[in-house]
Protein backbone atom coordinates (compact mmCIF):
# COMPACT_ATOMS: atom_id res chain seq x y z
CA UNK A 1 0.00 0.00 0.00
CA UNK A 2 2.52 2.11 0.92
CA UNK A 3 4.24 2.14 -2.50
CA UNK A 4 1.15 2.39 -4.18
CA UNK A 5 0.87 5.32 -2.14
CA UNK A 6 4.00 6.74 -3.07
CA UNK A 7 2.99 6.20 -6.90
CA UNK A 8 0.30 8.35 -6.68
CA UNK A 9 1.68 11.28 -4.24
CA UNK A 10 4.66 11.46 -7.40
CA UNK A 11 2.46 12.02 -9.72
CA UNK A 12 0.68 14.83 -7.71
CA UNK A 13 3.43 16.44 -7.27
CA UNK A 14 4.95 16.18 -10.72
CA UNK A 15 1.83 18.57 -11.23
CA UNK A 16 2.00 21.04 -8.22
CA UNK A 17 5.76 21.69 -8.48
CA UNK A 18 8.19 23.13 -10.49
CA UNK A 19 11.16 20.64 -12.15
CA UNK A 20 13.74 21.81 -10.29
CA UNK A 21 11.98 21.17 -7.11
CA UNK A 22 10.28 17.86 -8.38
CA UNK A 23 13.68 16.64 -8.96
CA UNK A 24 14.94 17.84 -5.38
CA UNK A 25 12.23 16.09 -3.84
CA UNK A 26 12.81 12.99 -5.27
CA UNK A 27 16.49 13.62 -4.29
CA UNK A 28 15.60 14.45 -0.99
CA UNK A 29 13.62 11.11 -0.91
CA UNK A 30 16.30 8.99 -1.91
CA UNK A 31 19.07 10.64 0.59
CA UNK A 32 16.35 10.64 3.28
CA UNK A 33 15.88 6.64 2.82
CA UNK A 34 19.67 5.88 2.88
CA UNK A 35 20.50 7.74 6.03
CA UNK A 36 17.80 6.03 7.69
CA UNK A 37 19.35 2.67 7.02
CA UNK A 38 22.49 4.33 7.82
CA UNK A 39 21.20 5.68 11.28
CA UNK A 40 18.47 2.63 11.76
CA UNK A 41 15.33 5.06 11.43
CA UNK A 42 12.44 3.63 9.30
CA UNK A 43 13.54 4.54 5.73
CA UNK A 44 9.54 4.09 4.20
CA UNK A 45 8.68 6.93 6.53
CA UNK A 46 11.94 8.69 5.59
CA UNK A 47 11.11 8.12 1.82
CA UNK A 48 7.53 9.63 2.41
CA UNK A 49 8.58 12.75 4.38
CA UNK A 50 11.53 13.38 2.39
CA UNK A 51 9.24 13.08 -0.79
CA UNK A 52 6.42 15.38 0.11
CA UNK A 53 8.85 17.95 2.58
CA UNK A 54 8.10 21.00 -0.39
CA UNK A 55 4.60 20.46 -1.11
CA UNK A 56 3.75 23.66 -0.42
CA UNK A 57 6.56 25.57 -1.63
CA UNK A 58 5.34 26.44 -5.30
CA UNK A 59 2.04 27.66 -3.92
CA UNK A 60 2.49 31.52 -3.96
CA UNK A 61 3.07 33.25 -0.88
CA UNK A 62 -0.05 34.86 -0.87
CA UNK A 63 -1.96 31.63 -1.15
CA UNK A 64 0.00 29.94 1.47
CA UNK A 65 -0.58 32.74 3.67
CA UNK A 66 -3.99 32.63 2.87
CA UNK A 67 -4.38 28.59 3.15
CA UNK A 68 -2.28 29.27 6.60
CA UNK A 69 -4.72 31.16 7.92
CA UNK A 70 -7.75 28.63 7.15
CA UNK A 71 -5.62 25.45 8.81
CA UNK A 72 -5.65 27.19 11.79
CA UNK A 73 -1.83 27.82 11.24
CA UNK A 74 -0.48 30.18 13.78
CA UNK A 75 2.56 32.51 12.05
CA UNK A 76 5.08 34.09 14.67
CA UNK A 77 6.68 37.27 13.59
CA UNK A 78 8.98 35.90 11.82
CA UNK A 79 7.79 33.62 9.59
CA UNK A 80 5.35 36.40 8.58
CA UNK A 81 8.50 38.39 7.44
CA UNK A 82 10.04 35.33 6.20
CA UNK A 83 6.91 33.95 4.11
CA UNK A 84 9.60 31.33 3.07
CA UNK A 85 9.33 29.42 6.37
CA UNK A 86 5.25 29.05 5.86
CA UNK A 87 5.82 26.09 3.83
CA UNK A 88 6.80 23.85 6.37
CA UNK A 89 3.91 23.82 9.01
CA UNK A 90 1.39 24.10 5.64
CA UNK A 91 3.18 21.80 3.90
CA UNK A 92 2.27 19.06 7.16
CA UNK A 93 -1.54 19.98 6.94
CA UNK A 94 -1.48 19.37 2.92
CA UNK A 95 0.06 16.09 3.29
CA UNK A 96 -2.65 15.40 6.16
CA UNK A 97 -5.64 16.55 4.04
CA UNK A 98 -4.40 15.92 0.42
CA UNK A 99 -2.14 12.99 0.85
CA UNK A 100 -4.10 11.49 3.61
CA UNK A 101 -1.16 11.15 5.54
CA UNK A 102 -2.09 10.81 9.22
CA UNK A 103 1.65 9.59 11.11
CA UNK A 104 2.51 12.36 13.23
CA UNK A 105 6.46 11.61 13.03
CA UNK A 106 6.33 12.10 9.24
CA UNK A 107 4.30 15.06 9.51
CA UNK A 108 6.12 16.73 12.33
CA UNK A 109 9.56 16.18 10.04
CA UNK A 110 7.60 18.03 7.62
CA UNK A 111 6.47 21.05 9.87
CA UNK A 112 9.81 21.19 10.74
CA UNK A 113 12.38 20.71 7.92
CA UNK A 114 12.75 24.49 7.12
CA UNK A 115 13.60 25.38 10.73
CA UNK A 116 14.78 22.78 13.33
CA UNK A 117 13.52 22.50 16.71
CA UNK A 118 15.07 21.69 19.38
CA UNK A 119 15.20 18.13 20.74
CA UNK A 120 14.45 16.56 16.95
CA UNK A 121 13.48 13.08 16.61
CA UNK A 122 15.76 11.06 14.49
CA UNK A 123 13.13 11.40 11.64
CA UNK A 124 13.69 14.78 11.71
CA UNK A 125 17.05 15.16 12.04
CA UNK A 126 17.42 13.05 8.49
CA UNK A 127 14.99 15.10 6.90
CA UNK A 128 16.66 18.58 7.44
CA UNK A 129 19.68 16.77 6.22
CA UNK A 130 18.63 15.12 3.22
CA UNK A 131 16.81 18.58 2.46
CA UNK A 132 20.09 19.98 2.36
CA UNK A 133 22.56 17.63 0.98
CA UNK A 134 20.22 15.82 -1.37
CA UNK A 135 22.31 15.40 -5.48
CA UNK A 136 20.93 18.62 -7.04
CA UNK A 137 22.11 20.72 -3.77
CA UNK A 138 25.24 22.51 -5.48
CA UNK A 139 27.16 25.36 -2.55
CA UNK A 140 30.11 25.75 -1.19
CA UNK A 141 31.27 23.26 1.23
CA UNK A 142 28.27 20.92 0.18
CA UNK A 143 30.67 17.93 -0.81
CA UNK A 144 32.52 18.13 3.27
CA UNK A 145 28.89 17.98 4.57
CA UNK A 146 27.47 15.20 2.29
CA UNK A 147 30.55 13.31 3.83
CA UNK A 148 30.03 14.48 6.97
CA UNK A 149 26.20 13.59 6.53
CA UNK A 150 27.20 9.43 6.65
CA UNK A 151 29.96 9.67 9.32
CA UNK A 152 27.77 11.71 12.01
CA UNK A 153 24.59 12.59 12.09
CA UNK A 154 24.67 15.20 14.81
CA UNK A 155 28.04 17.18 13.30
CA UNK A 156 26.59 17.02 10.08
CA UNK A 157 23.27 18.89 11.64
CA UNK A 158 25.22 21.41 13.16
CA UNK A 159 27.29 22.07 9.93
CA UNK A 160 23.83 22.46 8.51
CA UNK A 161 22.26 24.92 11.10
CA UNK A 162 25.60 26.93 10.72
CA UNK A 163 25.63 26.82 6.96
CA UNK A 164 22.10 28.01 6.89
CA UNK A 165 22.88 30.86 9.71
CA UNK A 166 25.39 32.20 7.57
CA UNK A 167 23.07 31.99 4.53
CA UNK A 168 20.83 34.10 6.28
CA UNK A 169 23.20 36.67 7.64
CA UNK A 170 24.59 36.98 4.17
CA UNK A 171 20.78 38.40 2.86
CA UNK A 172 20.42 40.48 5.77
CA UNK A 173 17.25 37.88 6.55
CA UNK A 174 16.07 36.91 10.10
CA UNK A 175 17.16 33.66 12.18
CA UNK A 176 14.59 31.93 13.11
CA UNK A 177 15.08 30.90 17.28
CA UNK A 178 13.95 27.47 16.52
CA UNK A 179 17.02 26.95 14.38
CA UNK A 180 19.48 28.65 17.15
CA UNK A 181 17.53 26.25 19.52
CA UNK A 182 17.89 23.39 17.89
CA UNK A 183 21.57 24.02 17.33
CA UNK A 184 21.92 24.64 21.25
CA UNK A 185 20.14 21.92 22.04
CA UNK A 186 22.49 19.09 20.16
CA UNK A 187 25.84 21.07 21.32
CA UNK A 188 23.94 21.17 25.15
CA UNK A 189 23.35 17.11 24.85
CA UNK A 190 26.88 16.65 23.02
CA UNK A 191 28.47 18.44 26.35
CA UNK A 192 26.63 16.35 28.41
CA UNK A 193 27.66 13.41 26.80
CA UNK A 194 31.26 14.64 26.91
CA UNK A 195 31.43 15.00 30.77
CA UNK A 196 33.29 12.33 32.77
CA UNK B 1 30.42 64.14 41.67
CA UNK B 2 29.76 62.36 38.93
CA UNK B 3 33.74 62.89 37.67
CA UNK B 4 34.90 62.06 41.22
CA UNK B 5 33.16 58.60 41.26
CA UNK B 6 34.38 57.54 37.85
CA UNK B 7 38.08 59.19 39.23
CA UNK B 8 37.28 56.23 42.32
CA UNK B 9 35.81 53.79 40.33
CA UNK B 10 38.84 53.58 37.64
CA UNK B 11 41.38 53.18 40.57
CA UNK B 12 38.96 50.53 41.30
CA UNK B 13 39.24 49.22 38.23
CA UNK B 14 42.69 49.02 37.61
CA UNK B 15 43.16 47.24 40.91
CA UNK B 16 40.67 44.24 40.17
CA UNK B 17 41.15 43.90 35.80
CA UNK B 18 43.86 42.63 34.37
CA UNK B 19 45.70 45.09 32.48
CA UNK B 20 44.68 44.54 28.53
CA UNK B 21 41.10 44.71 30.21
CA UNK B 22 41.43 47.80 32.52
CA UNK B 23 43.05 49.29 29.22
CA UNK B 24 39.98 48.08 26.78
CA UNK B 25 37.21 49.44 29.47
CA UNK B 26 39.01 53.12 29.28
CA UNK B 27 38.32 52.29 25.36
CA UNK B 28 34.70 51.38 25.94
CA UNK B 29 34.40 54.65 28.11
CA UNK B 30 35.27 56.55 25.50
CA UNK B 31 33.56 55.33 22.48
CA UNK B 32 30.47 55.56 24.19
CA UNK B 33 30.75 58.68 25.39
CA UNK B 34 31.49 59.68 21.53
CA UNK B 35 28.93 57.79 20.35
CA UNK B 36 26.57 59.16 22.97
CA UNK B 37 27.27 62.32 21.54
CA UNK B 38 26.61 60.96 18.04
CA UNK B 39 23.18 59.76 18.59
CA UNK B 40 21.56 62.33 21.39
CA UNK B 41 22.27 59.95 24.43
CA UNK B 42 23.53 61.32 27.81
CA UNK B 43 27.39 61.07 27.66
CA UNK B 44 28.21 60.83 31.13
CA UNK B 45 25.90 57.64 31.38
CA UNK B 46 27.50 56.30 28.30
CA UNK B 47 30.86 57.01 30.02
CA UNK B 48 30.05 55.29 33.11
CA UNK B 49 28.68 52.17 31.86
CA UNK B 50 31.16 51.83 29.45
CA UNK B 51 34.01 52.03 32.39
CA UNK B 52 32.54 49.34 34.01
CA UNK B 53 30.75 46.81 31.89
CA UNK B 54 33.62 44.58 32.05
CA UNK B 55 34.00 45.11 35.96
CA UNK B 56 33.12 41.04 37.00
CA UNK B 57 35.01 40.30 33.81
CA UNK B 58 38.34 38.97 35.25
CA UNK B 59 36.82 37.00 38.18
CA UNK B 60 37.40 33.30 38.16
CA UNK B 61 34.64 31.73 36.50
CA UNK B 62 33.33 29.39 39.67
CA UNK B 63 33.70 32.21 42.24
CA UNK B 64 31.56 34.68 39.07
CA UNK B 65 29.17 31.69 38.79
CA UNK B 66 28.74 31.29 43.01
CA UNK B 67 28.25 35.07 42.89
CA UNK B 68 25.64 35.07 41.07
CA UNK B 69 23.83 32.55 42.68
CA UNK B 70 23.82 34.45 45.87
CA UNK B 71 23.19 37.88 43.89
CA UNK B 72 19.96 35.57 43.11
CA UNK B 73 20.66 36.16 39.16
CA UNK B 74 18.87 33.00 37.48
CA UNK B 75 21.12 31.60 35.20
CA UNK B 76 19.78 29.69 32.20
CA UNK B 77 21.09 26.72 30.56
CA UNK B 78 23.30 28.90 28.11
CA UNK B 79 24.90 30.82 30.28
CA UNK B 80 25.85 27.71 32.67
CA UNK B 81 27.65 26.18 29.90
CA UNK B 82 28.90 29.67 28.71
CA UNK B 83 30.41 30.81 31.47
CA UNK B 84 31.52 33.87 29.32
CA UNK B 85 28.08 35.02 29.70
CA UNK B 86 27.70 35.42 33.37
CA UNK B 87 29.94 38.78 34.03
CA UNK B 88 27.25 40.97 32.43
CA UNK B 89 24.54 40.43 34.54
CA UNK B 90 26.66 39.84 37.56
CA UNK B 91 28.83 42.83 36.82
CA UNK B 92 25.54 44.54 37.19
CA UNK B 93 25.36 43.47 40.58
CA UNK B 94 28.86 44.34 41.44
CA UNK B 95 28.04 48.15 39.73
CA UNK B 96 25.14 48.32 41.95
CA UNK B 97 26.49 47.07 45.50
CA UNK B 98 30.14 48.14 45.19
CA UNK B 99 30.25 50.50 43.00
CA UNK B 100 26.61 52.39 44.76
CA UNK B 101 25.73 52.78 40.86
CA UNK B 102 21.41 52.70 41.08
CA UNK B 103 20.53 54.16 37.51
CA UNK B 104 18.84 51.31 36.24
CA UNK B 105 19.32 52.28 32.94
CA UNK B 106 22.94 51.97 33.23
CA UNK B 107 23.02 48.64 35.03
CA UNK B 108 20.61 47.42 31.92
CA UNK B 109 23.20 47.95 29.41
CA UNK B 110 25.95 46.05 32.07
CA UNK B 111 23.34 43.56 31.93
CA UNK B 112 23.11 43.66 28.33
CA UNK B 113 26.41 44.10 27.09
CA UNK B 114 27.24 40.46 26.50
CA UNK B 115 24.19 39.10 24.32
CA UNK B 116 21.80 42.18 23.52
CA UNK B 117 17.95 41.77 24.02
CA UNK B 118 15.02 42.21 21.81
CA UNK B 119 14.55 46.22 22.43
CA UNK B 120 17.66 47.43 23.23
CA UNK B 121 17.52 51.52 24.55
CA UNK B 122 19.99 53.80 23.01
CA UNK B 123 22.58 53.45 25.77
CA UNK B 124 22.17 49.80 25.55
CA UNK B 125 23.19 49.74 22.09
CA UNK B 126 25.85 52.43 22.04
CA UNK B 127 27.53 50.08 25.32
CA UNK B 128 27.10 46.52 23.29
CA UNK B 129 28.84 48.46 20.10
CA UNK B 130 31.58 50.49 22.14
CA UNK B 131 32.21 46.84 23.72
CA UNK B 132 32.82 45.67 20.10
CA UNK B 133 34.95 48.57 18.47
CA UNK B 134 36.87 50.66 20.80
CA UNK B 135 40.24 51.13 19.90
CA UNK B 136 42.03 48.18 21.04
CA UNK B 137 40.19 45.49 19.48
CA UNK B 138 41.68 44.10 16.44
CA UNK B 139 39.61 41.72 14.01
CA UNK B 140 38.87 41.03 10.65
CA UNK B 141 36.54 44.05 9.52
CA UNK B 142 36.75 46.65 12.46
CA UNK B 143 37.79 49.42 10.55
CA UNK B 144 34.31 49.25 8.47
CA UNK B 145 32.27 48.12 11.50
CA UNK B 146 34.20 51.46 13.28
CA UNK B 147 33.09 53.41 10.19
CA UNK B 148 29.79 52.00 10.28
CA UNK B 149 29.09 53.11 13.57
CA UNK B 150 29.18 56.68 13.19
CA UNK B 151 26.92 56.67 10.22
CA UNK B 152 24.00 54.14 10.91
CA UNK B 153 24.08 52.64 14.86
CA UNK B 154 21.49 50.22 13.68
CA UNK B 155 23.26 48.61 10.82
CA UNK B 156 26.51 48.61 12.24
CA UNK B 157 24.80 46.72 15.88
CA UNK B 158 23.19 44.09 12.95
CA UNK B 159 26.94 43.94 11.76
CA UNK B 160 28.42 43.59 15.04
CA UNK B 161 25.78 41.29 15.91
CA UNK B 162 26.65 38.96 12.84
CA UNK B 163 30.49 39.02 13.31
CA UNK B 164 29.56 37.71 16.86
CA UNK B 165 27.23 34.78 15.89
CA UNK B 166 29.82 33.68 13.19
CA UNK B 167 32.45 33.92 15.81
CA UNK B 168 30.90 31.74 18.40
CA UNK B 169 30.07 29.36 15.49
CA UNK B 170 33.62 29.01 14.40
CA UNK B 171 34.42 27.80 18.05
CA UNK B 172 31.32 25.61 17.93
CA UNK B 173 29.93 27.50 20.89
CA UNK B 174 26.24 28.08 21.84
CA UNK B 175 24.58 30.45 20.36
CA UNK B 176 22.33 32.86 23.37
CA UNK B 177 18.52 33.49 22.55
CA UNK B 178 18.88 37.06 23.31
CA UNK B 179 21.43 37.70 20.85
CA UNK B 180 19.24 36.36 17.69
CA UNK B 181 15.70 38.31 19.43
CA UNK B 182 18.40 41.55 19.50
CA UNK B 183 19.35 40.95 15.99
CA UNK B 184 15.57 40.27 14.35
CA UNK B 185 14.18 42.62 16.63
CA UNK B 186 16.25 45.61 14.85
CA UNK B 187 15.85 44.27 11.39
CA UNK B 188 11.70 43.46 11.78
CA UNK B 189 11.40 47.23 13.06
CA UNK B 190 13.45 48.49 9.95
CA UNK B 191 11.16 46.73 7.60
CA UNK B 192 8.27 48.18 9.61
CA UNK B 193 9.82 51.50 8.66
CA UNK B 194 11.16 50.70 5.24
CA UNK B 195 7.05 49.72 4.25
CA UNK B 196 5.07 52.51 2.33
Amino acid sequence: MMSNNIENIISELKKSLNEGRFKHSLGVMETASVLARRYGADPEKAQLAGLIHDCARDIPFDRQLKMAENFGILLDDIQKSEPVLIHGPLGAEIARSTFDIKDEEILNAVRLHTTGDKNMTLLEKIIYLSDYIEPQRCFQGVEDLRAKAFMDLEEALIAAFDSCIRHVMERQGLLHPKTISARNFILLCKGREERP
